[in-house]
């Protein structure tokens, strides 16, 4: 049994009296045979507070998908239970913590499958490469609790980490200069509850061209242009080299690394597109 | 053999002179040993033509992904060749013209597998309930090949048809009114080329409390405020009715079936998906 | 002189050392001789706190505008002196301190105009009109302060309230039941930074057919629904009475009132807009 | 009288017999004394025929915003002749036939002034700078007419331009390379209905770093790769150097000009924009 496996356990074991319903058509009997695999709300938002594993707490504004399978013999699903349950004091939203909160879900939605998820903007605090000035950056961050019927809970990290690509035949063919443009690496893990956010974040911007910043003095700018220039990558080195880093990464399982480049020379994007695998085993006992 | 694999049959087995390529770095070996599954363009608008079995062609716009698989001894996909296609005259798009674009596509990136998506707005023409008002009504649709390696590639077509949900618990509780709102329909759906994008919005159509219209007059806007009341659906409802329908459908095969509810008491959404199989089978001989 | 220009006056007054620049192409001449309303920085996403009169601080994250005037003889700004301002670390955001953040940047740019926005999402503890349930409701809301040239700077308080409309004609000609949906109120005031935001959405939702909630029990939800039904109103009759309430309010100057309608009948939104003049006089004295 | 005028007056006087409205809500009295500056139908997407002079007619989708006054004693607008007119057969929309269109349904509505919108992705044939391979390139466009009470109609071209911008500061502190990206140049302008939608996107082309192209080929990216480093430019630089252009068109009147830089070393955007007056008087007679 490991962490996640924990988690659904103590929280799906609790025992619930349910309040007996006037005229409660959703918990009535369906004759049409059909199991739905996912019911619930969506694009719900709510201020949370989150964080990871060596990474400060911090406020942010989360859109919520919340969703339980249905059996097919049963009419409907509470809907006022989603909401009610982010209503009842969210803690802290840790992989740890949100894993319960979904096993607290599914318990709670009387189901035997569920799937919560949970998208919001995340910033960390970055030093200037030269001049050391602060500033914050943000990324798109999700947390996705997967627990599908008659198999261990999965939780997913996804990160969206905005980067700089510069391309090496744009600068081997050209005299000078080299087209370069922002690129949105999306990093979708199977994840320990050890893995830290900033920690997946890092790996894109270590492989790509160059970081990204808030705030860059001149110094600065001077070191993020030639170290783009120095560091050339085509969209398939980008996924290529980032997985390379998630396949030996301890906390990762299952994932898929994306890159999409808004190509500063046409108007639409390149992309590419890989999944691996890393030492994480599904089947891993902590 | 389905006409999907005869398609792709034709066109992949043509024989490519390939230009002597200049320093093409594209074309050199790769010592990271990782294939990617998906290398190529996205966000591309193209004007063009599409139509199906049964409806009329018609010109719009539409936004393409267009990516291969990558071995994991190439550096590259021919990132030039992706639009070069679009740019060599494109027919009428039906489903089966589609195919033959996706092998020919295939063909000429020098891949073994390959993903080729089409969306576009796609426009029908409705006569009002009860003034035969004729109006234009717009759905997003989307085609869809995925030719995966060492399998047959499979037509996908997937449309989001907006219609009238109206709330069976509200009707049932209230004195008076109940609660309605515009939904979003999605099926995504495993299918022959013989079915047609209409087809697969009025089913959508049929199950929902009320279709949609672009001009009602007086008289129409009696009938579907009476025909919402006298027909209310749940979420849930809405992808079981319909999921019957793609179930007994000839030419659809393994589906997905999503409503989202714009709750018009809420600020968030109702949602429900339901996977299913119709009675096209992938091992399906024409 | 009103808290506006008290603001402004206090903040702007502070001398600033200027660092020496090395090669500050930015601050040389330019011989084309135009200036420019607006330059800056834009999309930036930043975590803030804020509140106003009467509400809860509130942690979120806002997306900042940032822009100053160029007179036509200086080549450019200083961009990076933007992104460095939100950095300096910033207190409660209220409409009082948001003048003042608007006022240090227009002093750090060394301009003699400028224009900042912050757009965040908001949110409201509402009781459940029955049963008292609470829960969050989202609604979208803007500072700005635009400080023209050579006037007083104004602060615009901008909310997008989310409600309920139901439609009156389909109420009458029908038997039974009336077409109703979400629609976005957006109501944008030169306010006093006395208006607080709760304030300026608890029009919108007074005057709307119904307000929105987050959690609804069963008898909150018959309650919300006949109450639409007892309360049909166009999108005309929304922005009228809204308006009506706008134009008696002490803290609002000059504003704009605007209702889409996203119905349920149609697939395109029915809208109207409305401009009119509040209490509160552009050269009111405080 | 200009063409704008003219236009107008021969649809706004033809007679039209209203049929007897059966219990018409909307031609009634209302008593709040409040005009109504807009009214009417948005977000209603319709296939369409676009052109102007001396650009090629195509096809694409549009979306429509259509709104009329309503005077202080009239409780509402008939929304059903918004959506009717686009069905009664659209000819080609150049910026003359668009004009008859706001003309036609201010008619409609029996209202005295209106505001017409159309949006839509326009392609343009382009052929990259040393190879000549041809492609499309798409940018966003809008045709606008504004008719206020008691004055003129006007109308007003609005292009969405995407093009490379290169950083002069990032190329000068460098050692070699310099930071580029996409930019997306916005131009709204007053027009005559002799501005050809090509000449005003090849303005913010010209004045930009590079263009952009759908397809490149290998000596193609080496020119915009050079061209870009040989021709940089701050967001105020392209601001100034397209107003300039504008200014001195005589097809061209009142005008914005702005530049939003999805800068390649931050994630957020640099921006400026700037108003002007180009040669096209507002009372000029044809």
């Amino acid at each position: 049994m490991n962490a996640t496996d924990a988690a659904f356990a103590a929280v799906t074991s609790a025992p619930e009296a349910s309040a007996p319903a006037l005229d409660d058509t959703q918990s009535r009997r369906d004759d049409r045979h059909l199991a739905i695999q996912r019911v619930g709300i969506r694009a719900l938002r709510h201020p949370v507070r989150v964080g990871s594993v060596g990474g400060e707490a911090q406020s942010t504004v989360a859109t919520f998908s919340m969703y339980v399978g249905l059996s097919e013999d049963v009419k409907g699903a509470h809907m006022s239970r989603f909401a009610q349950l982010l209503e009842e004091g969210l803690d802290l939203l840790t992989p740890a913590s949100f894993l319960e909160l979904a096993a607290r879900m599914q318990t709670r939605l009387e189901a035997q499958s569920s799937y919560l998820e949970m998208r919001f903007p995340y910033f960390r605090r970055k030093r200037a490469p030269v001049s050391g000035a602060e500033s914050l950056l943000d990324a798109d961050v999700a947390f996705i609790v997967d627990a599908p019927l008659h198999a261990a809970p999965k939780f997913v990290l996804e990160v969206v980490a905005p980067v700089t690509s510069l391309c090496p035949c744009s600068k081997k063919i050209s005299a000078y200069g080299a087209h370069n443009q922002r690129s949105h690496i999306t990093m979708r893990a199977q994840a320990s509850t050890d893995l830290s956010i900033d920690a997946l974040i890092e790996i894109a911007e270590r492989e790509a061209s160059s970081e990204l910043y808030g705030v860059l003095k001149r110094v600065d700018e001077k070191f993020v242009t030639e170290r783009a220039y120095d560091n050339p990558k085509f969209v398939e080195d980008l996924v290529r080299d980032i997985a390379i880093a998630c396949a030996a990464h301890p906390h990762i399982g299952e994932f898929v690394v994306a890159s999409e480049n808004f190509e500063s020379i046409h108007n639409h994007s390149a992309y590419a597109e890989l999944r691996g695998q890393g030492k994480l085993l599904s089947s891993k006992s902590d």
